[in-house]
């Protein structure tokens, strides 16, 4: 009779993790060299302390719709024992109607960030380059490291505005719209000549699109090389499910599909963002909120002296007069207020702030002016 | 004030999906030549319809554990809106603990898949082979296709037995131990002689070590070359949730990290596959009872003219005797019993069955014997 013995116990592994490093006959170059030379991407601190306002990972203040949290209480555990459809039909069908366009031009993934990453494979050719705009979502250069592509990396404007160097080429070009960690919007018809004009592949990612007030949708069904990326992590809420989608020409969807895991979406996540995609209404209604507070956080800073540009997201950039981003940002993390600097030449003066609720930026606006008082007196 | 439009209505895209294929400028080019000439991995059919005895794809008869069904009513659809613990810690931490190793030799994937494809970019240069044996996995070859990279491929011998050509090499083998579709394990020793002897990474894919009499987790702490992969869509009854996992040497283990996507497991997968792992001695119990119908079955297709192989796994491979196995397969097919067929010279004369309830299995061989009436009637 089989005996099973399904994990080893410690005292049958029998060797300490400090000798297990090396192994009888060392192994050299296991790792694929540009992986080597590459460093990883620094998510957005997630505290574990208590009593925080989060405003450093563009996280939605509000809860998802409540058809979200119903979807959750009516899951039976038991059915988890079955894999989840692999292509996503239900989800893939009502994504489809709320943009118009055919289930066959929608792609489902683990969060945008897959979408991206798997763009860059399918895309992209070993000796390929992968453009995108400095500064801009800080994740783009780190893909490109590990498909082991070049970079074409693009500097935006000293006001962070579009400019593009005549002649430009790349296999694959991350457009974040609105931008990030700016929050501006690039104009649609800038974006459309670009898109025409360009030679390879668009990935417009719209994480931000729905805090808008326009986006580049259309593009993705009319031209053949553009392709928009949506996520339900911001205005939808569902940071914590991961769920990302695209929309694009039927063959840059099937190729994304070709190479993507099988079973990318698990049952969860496919059945709470199907609730989610259902009640627009909510998801609009957050937005509109958000975007209210915005107004209120650009006034409130730009009367303390910070320099604000014009969000278009659920986050303000902005930059002290008074104080360096740096110390601001120190600053406001002892006061438990955990905002996002990104260190650095173009990004080193600003921080990006996320729109919270209008409870937790009134608190933040307080403490600054605290922190100013202390400076200035 | 900012106007939300989240999504553009079907009428403001005001372009059918036929249309939508072309831009207004040919694009050529823009899918990558290896992506363009693969063919994408075939999952097992997830029917649709109902009363259906589905011994397809390997998945637990066996619901998770109540603690997983306990876990998944205390989830808080609200934390929803927050991004999930880039790094799993929790989880790592006492999977660490269950293997005796330290949470930096643990790498948490969605679903085992996802480690198995970050391994082919993490260990494999762009002029890089990628070995498996023929048969395995049928995934394995389409892995190393959607990395662009060559085929390393091993014929195992004719009774599906361990051959090992000399002087072979490769940047990465995976080694499905239990192998699929043959449920058959390759001795340890054997095993543990070819990773001291392959310059390349082995990743040891564990899929059904938890139904085998015998597993090399202690290869992953103790070789400096060595992975060992593991899902809890097996044993642990959760194929829906999307978690695998891995053990190895530290630097490998860092290299997956650096180019994973930052949040790849979602909150509720993070915190019902803790649950799980909880419970121990629940997916114990369950091993136990489709190691003991697998008894059963093998004795009575062994009776039915079956040549049946030794199994390790929740799953059997065997060859009828007196009919052809795609007939076979049609014919269990219209009585709503779905098994699995892979066409192909080394496979098609075999079915893979995996191991469902005593009630299910009993349900298959009275229709075999049914199917053997009439056919020698």
């Amino acid at each position: 009779m089989a005996q099973h013995r399904p994990f080893l116990k410690p005292e049958e592994v029998g060797r300490s993790a400090a000798s297990a490093v090396r192994g009888p006959i060392e192994k050299t170059g296991l790792i694929r060299s540009s992986v080597v030379r590459m460093a990883g991407y620094t998510p957005g601190e997630q505290p574990a302390e208590t009593g925080v306002i989060k405003l450093n990972t563009n996280e939605n203040p509000y809860p998802p719709s409540p058809l979200v949290a119903r979807a959750l209480r009516e899951m039976d555990a038991a059915r988890l024992r079955l894999y989840p459809d692999p292509l996503c039909k239900e989800l893939h069908r009502r994504i489809a109607g709320m943009h118009g366009c055919s289930p066959e031009q929608v792609f489902i993934g683990n969060g945008s960030d897959e979408i991206l990453s798997l763009a860059t494979r399918a895309f992209v050719e070993d000796t390929g380059k992968i453009g995108y705009f400095v500064p801009s979502y800080s994740l783009y250069p780190v893909l490109a490291a590990a498909r082991g592509a070049a970079s074409a990396p693009v500097e935006l404007g000293p006001r962070f505005e579009w400019t593009m160097p005549k002649g430009y080429s790349s296999d694959l070009f991350f457009l974040a719209n609105p931008n990030a960690p700016t929050g501006m919007l690039f104009p649609k018809n800038i974006v459309k000549q670009f898109c025409r004009r360009h030679g390879g592949v668009v990935l417009i990612d719209e994480a931000y699109a729905n805090f808008a007030e326009e986006d580049c949708m259309d593009l993705a069904v009319t031209l053949d090389n553009v392709i928009v990326s949506r996520t339900l992590s911001k205005a939808f809420s569902l940071a914590g499910l991961r769920v990302g989608y695209a929309v694009g020409p039927r063959a840059l969807v099937e190729a994304l599909f070709k190479i993507k895991d099988s079973y990318n979406v698990d049952a969860l996540s496919q059945r709470l963002a199907l609730a989610a995609v259902s009640d627009l209404a909510h998801m609009r209604r957050n937005a509109r909120k958000i975007a209210a507070t915005r107004r209120k956080l650009s006034a409130a800073l730009a009367k303390l002296k910070f320099e604000v540009f014009p969000s278009q997201a659920n986050f303000i950039w902005t930059r002290p007069s008074w104080i360096s981003a740096c110390d601001l940002f120190a600053e406001l993390r002892r006061r438990k207020i955990f905002v996002r600097h990104f260190p650095g030449p173009r990004t080193g003066d600003y921080l990006r702030i996320t729109i919270g609720t209008d409870h937790e930026v009134a608190r933040l606006v307080a403490e600054i002016r605290n922190i100013m008082r202390g400076r200035t007196a």
